[in-house]
């Protein structure tokens, strides 16, 4: 049963033990390490260029799409007139090429922690990046949760577009910066910082690799938020080929079918 | 990016090239060849006893049931009488577990072309060769294809379950048993066997990686059959993540939403 999988890259990690999917490489174009992770981008021979942070697929040419579509306009089209909103992580620029899109948004804030990770998708993958080029977006350096906490702002929405919680590089279980996005207390600051009636979106894993963290942020939620609910999409590239949202509102209007 | 996957089972085929799919073994259990195939069981270390037809994963113990329930109940729940049923392929059992459960199937056939891939689920894989313990299933062996032109018989639902058209084993484009059930005369066959207002139901690939092939029998299908659809639904361990069903029904007050 053995393969060596030479000229491939084969993503593994503690969280989805016991299986791997690999792309096959045509080049690396860029390595390098900042502050807060390893960052690579190569050219694939199938799904185009491929973003990796800490040895990990966030995005692939051909189907980010999937994602980022999905991640912004669950809330945006479940909220009635969202005109402020807050893009948390999402240093690939993607969910700010689709905000872009929706004719009611007029103030976009954006947290990113790493800014090398930003500055590789400018150089290597315009086709995501491109949503750094709207005017209309306040630029925020840092940790997510610290934002949130100093921020006098308030907004319709809250996207968090962030990478798992934990490291694919070392075979242990090492802390990412996406850390302090998985957790209760985060989930409390963003329903500080929402206005009436906003909505949060939130990546929210893979539901056969990760139930327990995904009942767990829900059940939490719950505690703190009227309507709460779960979506999906079909991502090929992610673990399992699936990966998930939590949606939170705080109109309780909203269809909730839980 | 190189990496020896020793110990591990390493999914590639034409059908999805530059990617790949790997399970960590545990135990290799059996490995043979059929007069159709090669047929392997092993036990992996997280998704339990894992089947393998000419090197393409068919099914886990711990997914399978997403499939099975999925290419069983969507035609099923879709017809208001299923009294008399065929199932092609699915040599592991697992549909035929799930059709009896269904209070209104009473005449269950079942034609399945290699008699030693249920040999081999039967002995290791018992979770689904339970289907085949079911005393009201009458039993052919043979191809799919010739036993619709053969049978005198005709159904409320068609169920196709095959493995793909095309080989993972080597590097190019081999047939596998199950090519004759992905062409416009099999499903003009099957239609020939339907009663008023039957269903059928075909294992229909994934919408990333075969679009073209599911386009293709879904313009032929429209041809012949009032109501066509795809669904779909998430199995982590094939290819994609992500697999979908052909769906046509000679009910043409079905919901159609094409």
């Amino acid at each position: 049963m053995d393969r060596n999988l030479n000229g491939w890259f084969t993503e593994m990690s503690p969280m989805w033990p016991g299986q791997a999917t690999s792309l096959k490489v045509k080049e690396i174009l860029l390595h390098k390490k900042s502050k807060f992770q390893d960052i690579k981008i190569f050219e694939s021979t199938d799904y185009g260029r491929v973003l990796l942070l800490d040895g990990i697929i966030q995005a692939t040419e051909r189907d980010e799409a999937a994602y980022q579509e999905m991640i912004t306009f669950l809330p945006l089209n479940s909220h009635p007139n969202p005109e402020k909103v807050l893009v948390v992580g999402g240093g690939d620029g993607g969910v700010l090429r689709e905000m872009a899109k929706h004719p009611k948004v007029k103030e976009i804030y954006h947290c990113e922690i790493d800014e090398e990770v930003i500055a590789a998708c400018k150089e290597f993958i315009p086709s995501m990046a491109c949503g750094f080029d709207n005017p209309n977006i306040k630029s925020f350096t840092g940790d997510g949760a610290a934002f949130l906490e100093n921020t006098e702002e308030k907004f319709d929405i809250i996207i968090t577009d962030a990478s798992d919680p934990v490291s694919g590089r070392r075979r242990c279980r090492n802390r990412t910066p996406a850390n302090t996005l998985f957790n209760d207390e985060y989930y409390g600051k963003m329903k500080a910082k929402l206005r009436p009636g906003g909505i949060l979106c939130c990546q929210g894993e893979n539901m056969w690799l990760h139930s327990e963290l995904i009942s767990h942020l829900m059940e939490t939620c719950r505690k703190e938020y009227p309507v709460v609910d779960y979506a999906y999409t079909c991502v090929p590239t992610y673990p399992g080929g699936q990966i998930g949202f939590i949606l939170c509102s705080l109109n309780k209007e909203l269809n909730n079918i839980y």
